[in-house]
């Protein structure tokens, strides 16, 4: 938040890592662009621009006639911008319930306020847990590899700090470990056709001077055949109750080279990421597609300016799907906040009681 | 062969599709820089430029005081520029079998001269009859499914007419059925590092008419989720007698993907490609580490020019692998121009009992 104490600052993710800029949000409509536009990305980091669009929403909703009407309304609208995205309708539904409980227009522009902050503490802080319990998961591997090799860790978009307010989730285990002394080499998928991997994950492993490697996505069931990747860590937008995973495309395919190569498959989420009420993942959770110029253009440095080429041969049809899901059977445990679990109702359902009626 | 009868012409694959440009090749050095340069590729074109290749080293041999040393030791200078590639060494040793036979210096040139026509006939004729073989595959699943819906095929890389002398290998089937009034759909995967779907397959199809869409490499696994992928064809670098397929990096992801979602997987070679040698695949088969600037850089094009940008973050550094081995295991069938048959020792064996010491 600005110390206007109205709008809110983020950093124009496009951009990295070959220009650092930061952008401020004034509207509602401003935060649904910075999420549409993937100015911000990531499952945490969407979840805390939505909480702030919410505040910025209820600024707006107090000059209109009816409140709750005009609130709800906005809620709808950023729900919209990225349907795959579970964090998003989590943080727009948590600001609706608190704010109802407000009566007047400034009790309820206060509780927005109040749960944008609360939710981005909220993310840090079960981020920070993420990496402590991951972080364990890390060191069994290395102790059993013998302290001196370093543990090779794949991994596939970017979850990290960038992707949430801080840490990160796929990348907290790893910072964790990296922190704690224990030596690892992070395979970084380059992840198109954004480039997640390549442009953010590579940028703060380097700004952090955790040792890493880019390759293209075809890379990743070549090394897992010959020995070279102990474990794979990723994030996820949206994981069902019963441990499906959805998360950038292309996920899936790792997660078959992991099993096929009987390496550990570890998907990290803070609890804001579960979605309680989807059973079947593959068949029920809504993939985003979005436009093909992604795909047939891509941007990179040139000359010090960042510079479009066209990558696809004439009128070629395009087709850009974002997510896909990872079967609960091919995922070897969740790491969430409360700790790690197996990738199944049951396993969730121990660490989460409460959300299955049985607290 | 150029009508001077004694330099050898190629199209330059790298500049394929923004720009349409030839190159003559005088010399030994020339062809082994344009196999190595990628200025061609794919099997069948990597064989017969290496025959020519071979064409070209005997008029040198022609002028060295010891013919057969000299046209040995440009023969293994070919087989070192693509190390995966078994059409090469395939080529070279013909070429030096055949030249063997002559007595004098004349001879042995004009010997090298006419293997390598033959090898370029001889792939073209090939392809034609794998195209036959690959149509009735296509067909079965048209009538299956209906004949109004498209058979949705989806490929990796580029085994089209481009990396062979004629109609392809694993393009030769889908040509040969939309030609057949078949209709067909392709799912192009864009094939990083170095996007010869995007750039060669979707051009290929795209000038023949067929129904294309190009996808990244990420997104084949969800497509077969889904059931929009009715079969895979792709071609191959070197398949062991034993039917482990060593092919672009990535082929072997979309092979798990495919046995997961119970989709034929199915691989289109001229014999010319098979290893009688090699047993296990997956540890034997030398791959290829290319430079990582091809990982690192792309080049696309802009205001109809070709441009070179950057697209990894900083210093990070990059690795590039340049093929995987699906395991015979994955393989649904191999389409070669004797028929087709199953991904094993037997199987192959049925087809070409003279390699096994059957005939």
């Amino acid at each position: 938040m600005y110390p206007d104490g109205v709008s809110v600052g983020i950093i124009d993710q496009r951009k990295l890592p070959f220009a650092f800029e930061t952008v401020k949000l004034r509207t509602t409509d401003d935060a649904c662009h910075a999420i549409r536009e993937m100015l911000v990305r990531g499952a945490g980091c969407i979840g805390a621009v939505a909480a702030h669009g919410m505040f910025l929403a209820a600024q707006e909703a107090a000059e209109a006639e009816n409140f709750d009407a005009a609130f709800q309304q906005k809620g709808g609208q950023l729900c919209k911008t990225r349907p795959t995205a579970m964090n998003l309708a989590w943080a727009v539904e948590r600001s609706i319930a608190a704010v109802s409980a407000a009566s007047d227009a400034a009790g309820k522009v206060e509780r927005a306020r109040e749960v944008a902050i609360e939710v981005a503490d909220e993310d840090a802080e079960w981020c920070r847990k993420i990496g402590e319990h991951g972080r364990s998961l890390i060191e069994t591997i290395s102790r059993e590899k013998g302290e001196k090799e370093p543990v090779n860790i794949l991994t596939h978009c970017n979850a990290g700090w960038l992707a949430f307010v801080d840490y990160g989730s796929a990348t907290a285990p790893i910072y964790a470990a990296h922190d704690a002394g224990i030596p690892v080499h992070v395979w970084v998928d380059e992840t198109r056709p954004r480039n997640q991997g390549a442009r953010l994950t590579a940028w703060e492993l380097d700004q952090h001077g955790v040792p890493h490697t880019v390759i293209v996505d075809n890379v990743g069931g070549h090394l897992m055949q010959h020995g070279m990747v102990d474990m794979v860590i990723t994030g996820t937008d949206r994981t069902t109750h019963t441990g499906d995973v959805a998360n950038k495309i292309g996920t899936y395919l790792k997660a078959l080279a992991a099993r096929d190569n009987e390496i550990p498959f570890h998907v990290a989420l803070p609890s804001s990421t579960f979605d309680w009420e989807t059973e079947d993942g593959v068949k029920d959770i809504p993939i985003e597609q979005r436009d093909g110029i992604e795909v047939a253009w891509i941007g990179g440095e040139k000359d010090g300016e960042e510079v479009e080429v066209k990558l696809v041969s004439g009128d070629s049809p395009v087709e850009n799907y974002a997510f896909d899901v990872t079967p609960a059977r091919l995922v070897t445990s969740l790491i969430t906040e409360r700790g790690v679990c197996e990738a199944s109702a049951q396993g969730i359902s121990a660490l989460f009681p409460e959300k299955f009626g049985e607290s």
